[in-house]
């Protein structure tokens, strides 16, 4: 899938703003001199081959030029022109050719693909390519020559511990597309909710969803949706553990005599299919049968994670059972489970896939195994014979910062001592977004921007691994993701306005930059969360990273770096810490953030004191810095579940300051 | 239609944030003991009388209020019990009985009303009621009696000028039912367009709408929405004049030979249709017909404004006519046009409207004139024993503050002179948005929050004048009409950081924070505008009025009259003053904001220079004064089509310091 000539784009053309939101970055990046305007005359046309999904895309894509720049496309003599070869197959399928070229010049832009799926990606390239120049919009010539690294490039979102209605899931579709992820996993039950509807199995949503489940018609307009923008749809529907949703209708299918009850809180729960009636497996022949011959995708996801014996070690009758088939404990009661609904899956049609605890090497050997323990783990499958997909790493419901993501590869580790035969088994990776601390109006930005993070790691070279150039093009995406229809970032305002009361939400919004929400493992401590508890708190409205605090990092460094050649960052550095520092009496909170107010005050005060010693050319005194030192170290524990992030760019300072010291004082 | 005991509400319960987003300010307000806690357990149920528009409205409630507290609303013990004692007329009607009650205790709330009407006024109030208090969200005790002032109560948005897509009209529809409008003046012909499919006459649409336009089907969704909200839909079709679009399909209406063009640029063009054919009565009389059975509401709107006579007195056929019939000039003329019409009208069971042009006494005595030109106007039309509606002082283009449009009363001025009869046939106003300067992405900001203030004057007593306790209201009616779904807030940073390109939009933002867009008076000479102009410049994301400078007008007031009990005010004018000192340099723009955003940074300057000489207990040197008061001045001027509002608050300081000259200098 490598191009032949392969340019590391990243030194080519200068860093940003040159690289507009260019994300996934293209294999080859070949500038070219001048650019095209994008004005009223911009219009998008299919040249030879051309179908509705096609026509509906360059529709889409002339849309979103129109958001994007403001300018109302009327249509004329600047054309992008989308030349495929062919329409591809009906629904997206792993391994399909996603290649394509982007030819743009100040006279007219090409995008040429083998097939339908190629041109998607190449338009959203476009799309992302567009720049605010010095006389308006363009896009400045260039030649990419672009295809994916791994063919599964994932996001799953748990929509049963907080349901997630249909325009949730249309829009992060939408996103997906933008980063050129494909494959959207759906894990539609668990636990705490049976999200789709059966015909065969009623009470599955009757009972087991407090109403709050897709109809087969929302599913098919989810596919149909998916399909438009080139990506796959995988259901995962969770056994023999994470299975209380489907126990509260179905008790038969328990290990336990039941009545069993849709989960409020957190964990994991005892509940679990039995394995020894052959009634569960009559049940998921038909299940399964319903839900094959709803999702198109060769794909079907069992999960497999998870299962807690308890109920097993319990009952006389599954132990006897055990006994009789030669199971000797839980794992090996697992494996029979497995088997048998591999058997199931394939019977129907379908090839299985399942978390890193549902595989066993008597498995068919086109299982696909998602691992969430890591690339050793993997490594293993792989080794094995078998196919698999990452997810180590990729769990966005940690909150941790993109470059951490960006970090993980899924060739990389373990990984690398495999065989070329044995890497190629290793098909992508997969984000996911488990949902006990999201719900419909803060998903979003859990998700994103991180995911493009990760679409990136996954899409384009190992190489490509320089993380400053990463949040520059991150935080491109970021803005861009707001025209492609997301609300990760218009979501924020409102929320804090809600905390605001009748007060203005300014100092509460300064606040809240200056800090980042706390990821699944601060949480679960903080307070006793259910699912009944509402996630519109301080926390939930902070973002997982802030995007001005890293600002601040990087004006801190230049300011540092050259104090003569920045003035912007200098004035940006002054202009923040003196927002900081007023900002504890314009606030004056009570509860729990007066602590974190207070702290940022002191923050802004400490670096606004450190810039005049440097202005001056002073050195502060050393117990000084001893003190300030401490008091960062203080205020980096966190406080109402979020990270006070200003400490980062305030101890940049006064690291300098205290170097300036071990380096002699004054000079 | 006023309630016996009247209690000046504003006086009785301490300013904001006891108000919350209570606007209009209802008859009657009695404050009670306690508060009715908004969690999970709200539900709004009706006893009594109930319907498929009341129980749909129920609805809207239960979900505005968890939008609008981020509680998951699932019902139970928290009631607020809705009782109508009749559903009212099928669509609403001139003078339908709007009056309800609330009260609301620690126990449960409950609406009255005789009507659905008078239950979805009740409603608003009180999803506009629920406040942040210190242990979440309630709604504090109180007993409401409420019902309107004038029966008519308007918003017109001219869709012609600029395409107004249809949910552009259905989120505006929800904002007026917010603020209790009840009329939507729909401004659907222009000579820019013509914006509703005819069946009879295809071209109006086919030729003349750029193929934008409401086909029937959405025009009657249009009509159910309002009609759930209690809100009337009243079309407008300009004649004879602003009817260009109209000719260009239909070029034989027109009083020259054509052909005509759809008008791109904005102003009184001489198009107008010929008086003197039969044939022109007999398309009206088809088309009005047509129109009349579409739109259920018996008000029917013929424009007639802003006739050029250019093209009757150019006709020999037309003056030959003109002759014959005794009609000495174009007021004649277009009076003899109108009769015409008003006769189809009325043959269509529909009673005209008309702008001030229109109106002469030989019109059906039931005709109802809009006035643009003022009370004076108006209070001719109602001598004459005709009723109608004030324009005047509530034209929303010209982006003039909400105050002054708050200050405009339909019965002051000449109306004040009339007598109680008289009076009566003045129905009360309608704002008017017309859409030279305004797209799909900034109307809502042009027309909001402003139209709630004149919602308050047509509603509410015309005691209600304080200016500073309806601003106060107004920011929390426009952070809650958010919530009901209007983009004049979400859209701001999206179009800011557009203009931003890839650097971060925070000074851009403090810049355009600081700034006031001018409306159609100041941009109209500011450069050849069209409607092919795209309206994404910087004027176009900043607001008609800012209501961060109006908090620092509100704080260094506050500074002023009492240093010590301020420490809040002084630290937001401490912290905004430094960032404005700080901007320029950060934002460092080319082209048309250099000299506002330097400017920005000396107003920063100047106020913190202030406030260290009030500081110090000094006063400047008087020449220093006289020389910022000059700067100051300069800087009034408007530049890239804004004011520099942050101007005032600097005016403020400075006007202290120099009082402090003039009564003798350091105390």
């Amino acid at each position: 899938m490598k191009t032949g000539l392969w340019l590391v784009a990243v030194g080519l053309l200068p860093v940003a703003p040159a690289f507009a939101a260019l994300m996934p970055m293209p294999q080859t990046v070949v500038p070219g001199a001048g650019s095209l305007k994008i004005d009223s005359s911009f219009s998008v046309q299919a040249r030879g081959y051309s179908d509705a999904r096609l026509d509906r895309a360059m529709g889409r894509l002339a849309a979103r030029v129109s958001r994007q720049t403001g300018i109302e496309i009327r249509g004329g003599k600047t054309v992008l022109w989308i030349e495929c070869r062919a329409g591809g197959s009906q629904y997206p399928t792993l391994g399909e050719d996603e290649s394509y070229r982007m030819d743009v010049s100040a006279d007219g832009a090409r995008i040429s693909a083998a097939t339908v799926i190629g041109a998607l990606r190449g338009m959203e390239t476009f799309a992302g390519w567009i720049d605010l120049g010095r006389d308006g919009f363009e896009a400045r010539a260039i030649h990419i020559d672009d295809a994916p690294r791994f063919p599964w490039r994932g996001l799953m979102l748990d929509v049963s511990r907080h349901w997630m209605p249909i325009d949730v899931v249309l829009r992060n579709l939408d996103a997906m597309a933008a980063v050129k992820l494909n494959v959207f996993h759906w894990h539609l039950s668990d636990d705490q909710g049976f999200r789709v509807e059966s015909r065969r199995f009623p009470r599955l949503q009757g009972l087991g969803s407090d109403g709050r489940f897709y109809t087969q018609d929302e599913v098919r307009r989810v596919i149909e949706y998916a399909r438009d923008r080139g990506i796959r749809v995988i259901p995962e529907f969770d056994m023999p553990g994470h299975s209380t949703s489907w126990l509260v209708g179905y008790p038969e299918l328990g290990s336990a005599p039941g009545p069993y009850q849709i989960e409020r809180k957190w964990g994991i729960f005892q509940p679990v299919m039995d394995p020894s009636r052959e009634q569960t497996y009559a049940f998921l022949d038909e299940f399964i049968g319903e839900m094959a011959a709803l999702f198109p995708d060769p794909y079907f996801h069992i999960g497999g994670d998870e299962v807690d014996a308890t109920e097993w070690n319990r009952s006389g009758a599954i132990q006897a059972w055990a006994a009789r088939n030669g199971l000797k404990d839980a794992a090996a009661i697992q494996g029979y489970f497995n088997r048998r609904v591999a058997k199931i899956v394939v019977k129907h049609g379908k090839t299985m896939l399942g978390w890193d605890e549902a595989f066993d090497t008597t498995l068919p050997r086109d299982t696909v195994v998602q691992s969430w323990r890591g690339q050793a783990s993997l490594a293993d499958v792989a080794r094995a014979g078998f196919r698999g997909v990452l997810s180590f790493g990729y769990y966005l419901d940690h909150l941790q910062p993109a470059s951490l993501h960006y970090g993980v590869d899924p060739l990389d580790g373990a990984a690398r001592e495999l065989s070329l035969d044995q890497k190629a088994r290793i098909l992508g990776g997969e984000a996911c977004m488990w949902s006990e601390y999201v719900d419909p109006e803060t998903i979003d930005s859990r998700v994103w921007p991180s995911a493009a993070a990760i679409a990136e790691r996954l899409w384009s070279q190992a190489a490509i691994t320089d993380v400053d150039s990463m949040y520059e093009r991150l935080e491109s995406v970021s803005r861009m993701l707001d025209w492609v229809g997301l609300k990760h970032r218009v979501n924020y305002e409102p929320m804090l306005e809600r905390l605001a009361g009748e007060r203005a939400a300014d100092p509460l919004r300064i606040l809240a930059d200056a800090s980042e929400a706390l990821g699944i493992e601060g949480r679960r401590g903080a307070r006793e969360y259910t699912s009944l508890v509402d996630l519109n708190r301080f926390v939930d409205a902070a973002r997982p990273e802030s995007e001005s605090v890293r600002r601040m990092e990087r004006a801190a460094r230049k300011v540092l770096a050259a104090p003569d050649g920045s003035a912007r960052e200098a004035a940006e550095l002054r202009a923040m810490l003196a927002a900081w520092a007023e900002n504890d009496a314009r606030l004056q909170p009570q509860g729990e953030l007066a602590g974190l107010s207070k702290n940022l005050s002191v923050l802004g005060s400490i670096g606004l004191r450190i810039l005049e010693y440097l202005q001056l050319g002073q050195t502060p005194p050393e117990p000084w810095i001893e003190q300030q030192a401490a008091l960062l170290t203080e205020m980096e524990r966190p406080a109402a579940e979020v990270n006070l992030a200003a400490v980062r760019p305030v101890r940049i300072l006064l690291e300098r300051a205290a170097q300036r010291h071990s380096s002699g004082g004054n000079k």
